[in-house]
């Protein structure tokens, strides 16, 4: 059922699996390659993983200023997302918080922290939505070395049907943004970038009115 | 099964589903990102529910110039349509008001009033068409701390069946074309743009004239 | 069974079809949007209704100077086709000749006699092919209010066998080609204009001219 | 079952099809659009009949000099094939003769004549392979109003079994290639053009070096 | 069960299939079209024969030089391999040799032997690979009137079970790569060219330095 | 149950597979070929195993320069994996070692040793994970003549159940990363270049830059 990280990483993230042999680590693993903004997904995952993916990017591409990136940045880039092992179906979408960090992580290159594990459905508004299986998941990440987990706000509730050793040999941590995440699971906080729409088309502006007088200075 | 949203917020629409165990409050939401004029739709939609969403698309970007938007506008941009939550199938034609209103939302970044939930077909030329299960989901508005529920007018005939408790507690509007559904939930209202074809032909005519000058200022 | 249109509107054509549980008034949408040639089909449509919309617009596209269009415009627009409701699946070739007249509807902006209905599958060469279910379709077509109902001259031999209440309250025309369809549901009839192969290749072939002298004219 | 085309037309062939209840006309339609290259089928057809009309073109692009076609322009057009009726499936590669007719007709505008019919899966190389159902096949042209059938020379053993008064009633003429068809089948033959490799590759680099040239004449 | 080819052609190859009823000649066709680096494939083809022809598509590509044809030759055509008759279905690697030697036979325009015929599946370094069927495909060969069948050096040890009437009537000949079946089965043997990537990358650097100076020439 | 190559090759690796019937040796096949980034993969395998050859690629992308292949290349070629034979299903990650050590070495031209083989699960980041089969594939290796089998690091354990014969016969050596897996598997080891991110965007920018002068340079 898994191991927590033996060191930070660039684009790895434990994610929380429930399936109907109790909990499980799933590590997350994301990497950054010159493309043209595809997305690929490998590790058996099943549609509605897929989903939370593609919810995920765009998540993270509607506030790529707030992390340092700009948009331009995404369509020169691909990114792959794989969920080992490769043989083991995967499918939910709770590991969309796990699955912003780790996009996160490789755009920005800020590492990860190995002791923290994370369950979350993520919105296309960075919010953090229930889940299934809390127990069973906190189980997993006890029993894997792992430190901290954070699990949506609205899943506090739960916590009371969760045995005292579990709870006392974890730091839970309710979030309800993945703002929140971000600040606990990297290892250092991202530099935000001035950029909006304006700024964008000023930029595109300028470069055609360079363009323009380049050519226009070979009239004589 | 669920509850208003808390906030006004850009791209986000409650609309009402209706399944097999009653109505339920459907958080719709759209993000606008840079890109080339792709629409992506998540949450285990059904392809009824895709299709929705495409008529909405097609129907908003009829009207672009009535918002505001101009239409190459659209050659520029992705919009990704999510409905939350991401494990639960959703179908049908509904919600097609309510994904109107969320693409005019991100396009014109005009948030939508949060007390507001809606329910209908659309048409292609912005008609709120009939729908089913109109007593359930007015039952869940009423749950979920909703005021006013747009239905649409060919269902006011409906309004007979409903308990007077659920009517007293909702201002139940029926509406039978988008342009009414815009007015009452978006929180100001978008300003129209002079936009014809002629108008887009002359102006591409104009950026041609120019590029054209500038290649033969270079004959001497 | 569906009501006629309230007014006259461009790209809306009633066509009729044919369930099991008798006949129909179909509404059909066609949206002209700026693109680049692509076609679009939403109402749960099944594989032979969807390959009649391709047949209308192959039609419609080798037409295209009879009814005033020039054939590079397809290259600069999309044309969505939808028949709503949108939950209710249909399917069969006899809405050929509507889609046609949907098509160049939209095509020319000249809007369909909202009190006439048709049906009929169209050919390659808009020749009106013969339907079933006649009977079906003049009832709903009566029942809806229309006035006048096309129908292949094919399904002439059909009538005998309609009640003659049906008859006499609707003007029954039969119709062999497509022509005869726009001259009767348009409200006025588009302009062809002069193109042909080689009107199009000299007009390449001149805006080629063009370029080069521009070019050449750098040389001195 | 069909009958004859009432004029010679382009692009309109009569095939010959066999089905469970008998031998049936079917009229195939080919219509050329501006385009690029794309090949459009539509009628309800099995992968075989696609593959049979793929294998046509194929075959046909590899003649076009031949019947008088540049190569380039098979890029600046689209082809589309349909066999009415479109609600009927229908499949198998005895058709291949007739699409090829159809295509050339359609490439060289020149009518195919109407009291002709054909059956005869085509080869790569153009041959005309032997077809099943010859006499359901002969049956129907012969009720069809149909002169002339052409049938692959490898089915000439089967004409044995075919009634003496369906032989008299029809000019049967065995062909082996798809030569011998379009003799017979088009009302006029088209004319050869020179074309080669060398050819192509010349005005390629020819149209080069013009362009070449005009950008160098910039330097002075 | 087929006959033999009655003249040599180009890309016409005669392979040996293995049917649940016995064995039987395959004529594998192919053709070469002015494109874009397209392969085509026809002939009801299971999954495991498209396979075989990537597989030799790509072999041949990567030994082009070694044919006299220069790699960016494939981006300036497309390839149809069709397999008649085209309503049998046929799959199995076994005709990886015949699809290699049709390819070469028609980038090359050497025609291939016609009383030549040849089974063995292809690995993407050219060695020819056991087959199963022998027995009936050599006997198929036979009836066809082939003289000379080339099979895998693998299956030699299978000849002892072969009946002697057929291997008199034939000459067999083990293979262990295409070199052997390519100078065997065409006529005559392709003119190698130089061709590394070296030369490739210098021959890209020289075009893009003559297109740097003419643009450079206008500078004065 | 196959047999080692007979001579060290570059881009043919031995992987073992474990089927029902026993271990066998796999020959997984690379090719590179002029193209334009595409991946193809063919030999009948199941969608784990085509996962194990993206999550390969991703891998060999994201140290590129490692290996001393500048990452714009991937652009410019097409890789084509093949693991004969074509009529037998594969499947299972098990593959991934080898699929990464094939991809370098047609990436490199530096061939693989002929008597190794190698087992073992590949993660994003090179990290060699545990397989399933290992004493069946074991057996396999010492029958098919290999001298050396690489396992992962997590498979050790399982070294116990393995018959003393077999572990006297081979070399067997545990591996937890890719990087001791090409240090052992190819002749000889590649260099490394300079790549980063900013170097590549310098490259970028002085081509521009490049661009823009001669551009400017025609003002005068
Ligand atoms: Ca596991
Ligand atoms: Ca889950
Ligand atoms: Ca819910
Ligand atoms: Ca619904
Ligand atoms: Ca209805
Ligand atoms: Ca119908
Ligand atoms: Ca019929
Ligand atoms: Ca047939
Ligand atoms: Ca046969
Ligand atoms: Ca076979
Ligand atoms: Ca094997
Ligand atoms: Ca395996």
């Amino acid at each position: 059922y898994g191991l927590a990280e033996t060191e930070d990483q660039v684009g790895v993230v434990t994610g929380l699996a429930w399936t109907s042999v109790g909990g499980e680590l799933l590590s997350i693993e994301a990497l950054r390659l010159p493309g043209k903004g595809r997305m690929k997904t490998t590790g058996k995952l099943g549609d509605v993983m897929k989903e939370s993916i593609d919810a995920a990017s765009s998540y993270v591409r509607s506030i790529s200023p707030q992390i340092g990136v700009k948009p331009p940045k995404f369509e020169t880039i691909d990114i792959h997302v794989h969920v080992p092992d490769g043989a083991t179906p995967k499918d939910g979408p709770s590991a969309g918080l796990a699955m912003v960090t780790s996009i996160v992580s490789v755009l920005t290159q800020i590492p990860v922290r190995k002791d923290i594990a994370m369950t979350g459905e993520v919105s296309l508004r960075g919010n953090a939505m229930p889940i299934g299986g809390l127990k069973e998941k906190l189980l997993a990440a006890l029993r894997g070395g792992i430190k901290t987990v954070l699990i949506p706000k609205d899943n506090e509730k739960d916590l009371s049907e969760i045995p005292d050793n579990v709870k006392e040999g974890l730091t839970i941590i309710p979030v309800s943004h993945v703002r929140e995440v971000l600040k606990l699971a990297l290892v250092r906080q991202p530099e935000p970038i001035e950029w909006d729409e304006a700024a964008e088309e000023a930029a595109a502006a300028a470069r055609k009115a360079t363009a323009d007088a380049a050519v226009q200075h070979t009239a004589h």
